[in-house]
């Protein structure tokens, strides 16, 4: 491999140049480090090394959803400290480590994910179900983030839309799935913790899942956009925000399905819609599912949180059990109700089966192992996608 | 403001949960800190506050492009380390901590930059120049990742394409600029690094530049996509490319002209199409625009790399002056040079001008205060993408 492309003055003149940019944060050029670390290393076994250059640290350790608790490094002579994983089951992981008890992100991993107001780093480990959630050799869709009017929001709002391969080539129409996030989430989660543009490009390319645009709206009518995606600029994210779930998103979901319909080439009745979500976006799709009848084919509830709070004044919670009565009586291909069980909404769906029991509403159940965690929504987004739009 | 959502009880199992996962890394729910830090924090005046709960630290300060050096930070009763900066000129920065000599990100902050191999927090300080790097409340693009097919380089390869607002629902024909990184960045460098579908959504709300399509390739042809989103998975990124600056990607580049004319209403003559890019990428700017005659009216060079190797074999590089006079001839209506006098390029573009002024090549010159320095790219986008398609 040839890798001289500069006369020499000028290569010597870029040399020069690295060294004075070890000063300057805004280049961030690899350069300067006393040694090249490693971290993390995926092992041909699938155990991994973490590697972190701290030679006056006391005790670091990294800590991470791959373990129980965390697990001690050790330091070398180099004052480079590591620890060596078993080998581990197939998944996307996230981890930090501990340097005398202080809490800090791997400096030679530049792959992380956001989750609310904290951001980890991730280990992607193959040769399993977390191949779906790779980059591999296959066609690719386009992901955009584009803006769409909401006049019952009076707000422009930003929303991650997933068009397959072959969609700007082709005239066909396509079926939506429409695909909601959790509390805390937005038109981000999906497409980043949810690995959903991988999980559909792998899925398509297996045959196992039929083309299908795949529209991420952000769920929060407080927001615009994804914290630092807005006006309100660069701020620390919330957990909790106003008019979450107050029948204000369901009410104006119209608004989203009418863009969409507008803007790109779609099946445009119920057997080419499906609404799906996680926690809140479970919720979320239980009742814009019922709220607009004959609308969505194919539903799935993640997860899904399910009451609303009694209090809460909304033509949405009107009359539920009357319009799921009517959601079954229209027909609905599928309704898919995952759930770990472990998860603290394991009870609010076993009685929510029940009342679907009751009215002989059919329904497919998945119970899986864990809890209320994006290594189940990705689990379940993986078996949902296969059933859509057969 | 309301934020009573649930019921009862699922509101304390709700809350119990978050209690749980603390401990869970996964969820990141921004719950279980003793305090709640806001960090950084930009104040009326433009100063800005860095805080660090690091109570068992020794000495902690920090450091970035906002100061010359780094500034030690106080630690106050409950642990807290904080500095304050003076009132600071509008930008936009990064920076890091530094823990005991060991340099961490601010675990408070969710809003980083990736360079090559390093990821530091961002800093947003309005009032000035960086307004324009803001997501204003203003009319937005469309900002899409996709893949092209590239026959030169045998490979599918990915794509940054910004769309102005309107592009989708109105029938215009839009003029495109093709936008270069340098060496070491990839199709994420200006949407990030270089904020350029802000500064052009905010310059065409503003009235300042033309609606346009902005198209950010990959110029390093030896990769398929940016660091972790190819089938290369998540390896720690390389400043130095194979095949980086060897006549591959001009002589390719065609590629990328032909899919963006058949997929997007193009303007698809010279007069329509601008070229600019920043070191490396004004490297490829200049050759890119010399090789292919009449097909660029705008040429925009950003601390650009000149001269090829002379040992590097590529028609591109054949004739150099001769096609430079071919081009002259052909005309060009902006041919746009920008360099920092701190830029260790800036002999050699002096020494390009001469050239040019030889041959009575017209330029326009932009001599800037500092380097090789995004600072100085986000400023020259800002200032070229007004003269464009005039």
């Amino acid at each position: 491999m040839k890798i001289q492309f500069f006369q020499k003055p000028i290569l010597i003149t870029l040399l020069a140049l690295f060294f004075i940019l070890q000063t300057h944060a805004q280049e961030n050029l690899p350069f300067g480090q006393r040694k090249e670390i490693i971290s993390p290393e995926v092992h041909q076994d699938n155990s991994v090394t973490f590697r972190l250059l701290a030679p006056n640290a006391d005790s670091v350790s990294v800590t991470g959803d791959f373990a129980q608790g965390s697990e001690k490094m050790t330091k070398d002579a180099d004052g480079v400290w590591s620890f060596t994983t078993h080998p581990l089951p197939s998944e996307l992981y996230t981890y930090a480590f501990m340097v005398n008890g202080l809490q800090m992100n791997d400096p030679n991993n530049v792959y992380y994910r956001r989750d609310v107001a904290s951001t980890l780093n991730i280990i992607l480990v193959g040769g399993g179900e977390a191949d779906l959630y790779k980059v591999n050799d296959v066609p690719h869709g386009t992901v955009a983030k584009r803006w769409y009017e909401s006049p019952g929001n009076k707000a422009n709002r930003r929303i991650t839309i997933y068009t397959p391969p072959g969609y700007e080539s082709d005239k066909t129409s396509y079926p939506v799935l429409y695909l909601l996030h959790g509390m805390g989430g937005d038109e981000e989660a999906w497409p980043t913790l949810g690995r959903a543009t991988q999980i559909i490009d792998n899925l398509i390319a297996r045959g196992k899942a039929k083309p299908m645009i795949i529209v991420m709206p952000n769920g929060n009518v407080a927001q615009e956009a994804a914290p630092g995606e807005s006006s309100d600029g660069f701020y620390k994210p919330n957990f909790r925000l106003p008019n979450t779930m107050d029948g204000k998103y369901e009410e104006t979901f119209i608004d989203i399905i009418n863009f969409v319909d507008k803007n790109y080439r779609t099946v445009r009745n119920k057997s080419g819609r499906a609404i799906a979500g996680l926690s809140m976006g479970g919720y979320h799709s239980s009742h814009i599912s019922r709220y607009y009848p004959n609308t969505f084919d194919y539903v799935g509830l993640f997860s899904a949180a399910i009451v609303p709070d009694k209090n809460m004044k909304s033509k949405v919670y009107e009359n539920i059990d009357g319009t799921l009565l009517k959601q079954k009586q229209n027909g609905c291909k599928l309704y898919w109700i995952g759930i770990g069980k472990e998860d603290f909404l394991y009870q609010a769906n076993t009685d929510y089966r029940k009342k679907l029991d009751a009215m002989d509403f059919k329904y497919i159940y998945r119970e899986s192992e864990g809890g209320h965690t994006w290594r189940n929504w990705r689990i379940y987004l993986s078996e949902f996608l296969p059933l859509l739009f057969n």
